[in-house]
């Protein structure tokens, strides 16, 4: 997974399908105002918990922005990354298992391919729960990620599947519920995202097995 | 707050010095990659909690890249924007005490600031507590986000502060524990950021009093 080499960046170029920045320009209480920011995918995720194995199912993955954001945050510039000092194990993600809303298709059924493609479990769209819809990214992006919670089974497990579709690279990790809380606990320092967090706790205050 | 008007968007210029994007490159597995991404602040956000009132103290704002998201989401283009059906409220956030870190004092500093600036609390940084870092928006920006927690007083009150500085108008509000649950269950659709969320749960898994 982590054999990265060669990072480097440049320019965005204007036709990317990804990031599409703009300048944004109101008038509040009279005053003009601009903002700048981008659209990104709205996107779904899901905390996956294995009742086989008492485990929750999250995901491991390579993010450039983080990386880009560890760097950047140092000083670091372009074409000069001493990667013996930054090596990519740095941006190496927790996350719960997530993925962007890029067709036509139901919010759920998005839920369950990801479910499918990013951790191998093959469950109906009917053993997938809606939990709440929020904003992500308030500051730059606003999209809307809608979090779903399954139950899935070891009978459930694809053999063939799970990793990532496409050019995807992903791990799937199981953690036991003590080392889920911990992860939730003041402390920690962590490169996952806020979503993730609050996936864990809520599940742990929801659904989470009473020991 | 909400008297907005004359809303429209167009490119960001090259210069913006709040959204700065990039195109990433990598090779992966002998496989070469890219990945668009965009250089954001690392900021900081507070859960504060007043024990006079026993409320949480909350702000809302105008967000424009929540704006943007809910009008592109409905694939409404640039200058043809109908503000009687998408009205500005629509737009208007429920978030923790926050700030981008853009100045160079400590971590705890900015968030002494915001707390006096958004919501009119003068407290030390003694009274500030350290929770947790995590990384936002880990596929587009990846900067670091540090949550910390503090509890006022109605005697902290400074009465001619809160509400932003320069050109921020913000709502400071208060919810009360089971008002600040509610947001946190199943059913929830809110124009609010995870770590809103995560904030609101670790509170009252962490520091709640016990009713």
């Amino acid at each position: 997974m982590n054999n990265i080499t060669d990072i480097h960046y440049g320019p965005l170029p204007a036709d990317s399908p990804y990031v599409k920045p703009f300048r944004f320009h109101y008038t509040q209480n009279g005053k003009q105002k601009s903002w700048d920011l981008l659209k990104v995918h709205d996107s779904v995720s899901i905390v996956i918990y294995n009742v086989t194995r008492k485990k929750l199912v999250f995901v491991k993955q390579f993010r450039p922005a983080v990386y880009h954001g560890i760097i950047s945050g140092d000083g670091v510039q372009p074409g000069s990354i001493d990667m013996t000092k930054y090596p990519p194990e740095i941006a190496v993600t927790l996350e719960l298992c997530a993925g962007i809303i890029d067709k036509p298709i139901s919010t759920i059924e998005i839920a369950r391919e990801e479910v499918l493609e990013e951790c191998g479990y093959d469950i109906p769209v009917e053993r997938i729960e809606h939990i709440m819809r929020y904003r992500s990214g308030v500051g730059t992006s606003g999209a809307e990620q809608t979090l779903f919670y399954a139950e899935v089974t070891d009978a459930d497990k694809v053999s063939s599947a799970g990793g990532g579709v496409d050019d995807e690279i992903i791990d799937v990790v199981e953690y036991d519920l003590d080392e889920a809380r911990k992860l939730t606990e003041k402390g920690t320092v962590i490169t996952s995202p806020p979503s993730f967090l609050f996936g864990v706790l809520w599940f742990l205050t929801n659904r989470a097995p009473k020991s």
